[in-house]
């Protein structure tokens, strides 16, 4: 099965907790035992396994990044002025795969699954969730 | 087939080297071509494919993620005192997925799967491994 | 369907797109819907999805790396004198599943999947490419 989620985002950079749109599309699936495919389409955005106790960490994420990959400096900016935003990406990665366990996901109690936003606000983000069973 | 390997760590940063737990449980799966799908449960852990040939590698790592993520200076840091766990649990992420070629891990001579302990030490950690076969 | 991409390299760090060679197998496959599972072998060696509009984001790229992991400082230099390529090989990462959707890759526009080499030029690379169908 596969589904695609839609989602808006309003900041420049952001996280995006998108774990109980996940989980209903692998209880929906009925597959018992196998993996969940998160992928995020666009080179400005990164799937990251992340703690959602309250707002802190999330901060933090784009703190890191902006003092790690600062803007206004690269080669593209030339362009389209969102190389930070392209190298954030490629760095966090577009994809994670999380076990599919007993019909649900895999995830541990303070793990969610965030949608990363390096270039927005934008009006429709897509991300791909496909369920594979096991072997 | 999908198993949980668990492992104790005795360290607040280290790598721990599971690949031949991870390649017993695929020859015990009997997949001939497929993936294997390695997760780290836990929001301050990672998995990450690092040479393995004396501790230097792992010890450089560990160098680099405190100098690029330094302890003590985040907002999550007023709750858990451990922002950088988190941060460098996200940054490396949990999920890699190794491919199965003729009953082995497809893994290259310097490869190894190393189990990524950023918040330690901790009597149980757990590692979900998910065997899947091609199409 | 498991296949083999391989490639030379003639920089010490370098992208190299293999967005082209991915699509074709993916098409071969006759997989519907699905993931395809990029993974690159050798532990100086990674595989990250980003733009390639031009030259000028993997150039970005190259200089973000060589800034955040210099050369030289590394205890495995002792060994090898590459200590820099085994720690960007081990934060970009080795693997990425991409869905299929429709019969082809899910990548967005501006996504190709590049082969990352930091330590070159060598003059035979390996990608493993799998193809898993959904449930």
């Amino acid at each position: 099965m596969q589904k695609i989620i839609t989602l808006t985002t309003d900041h420049k950079n952001g996280l995006y907790d998108i774990t109980n749109e996940v989980v209903s599309i692998v209880r929906l699936s009925k597959v018992k035992t196998g993996i969940v495919s998160v992928y995020a389409r666009g080179s400005t955005a990164a799937i990251m396994i992340q703690e959602n106790w309250d707002q802190s960490v999330q901060n933090d994420v784009i703190t890191l990044l902006r003092n790690m990959i600062p803007s206004g400096v690269w080669e593209h900016d030339h362009q389209d002025n969102n190389g930070d935003a392209h190298l954030k990406a490629g760095l966090v990665g577009p994809s994670e795969s999380i076990p599919i366990i007993d019909y649900n996901t895999g995830l541990s109690t303070w793990q969610n699954i965030f949608f990363c936003e390096f270039d927005g606000p934008r009006e429709k983000r897509e991300v791909v969730i496909t369920i594979i069973e096991d072997h």
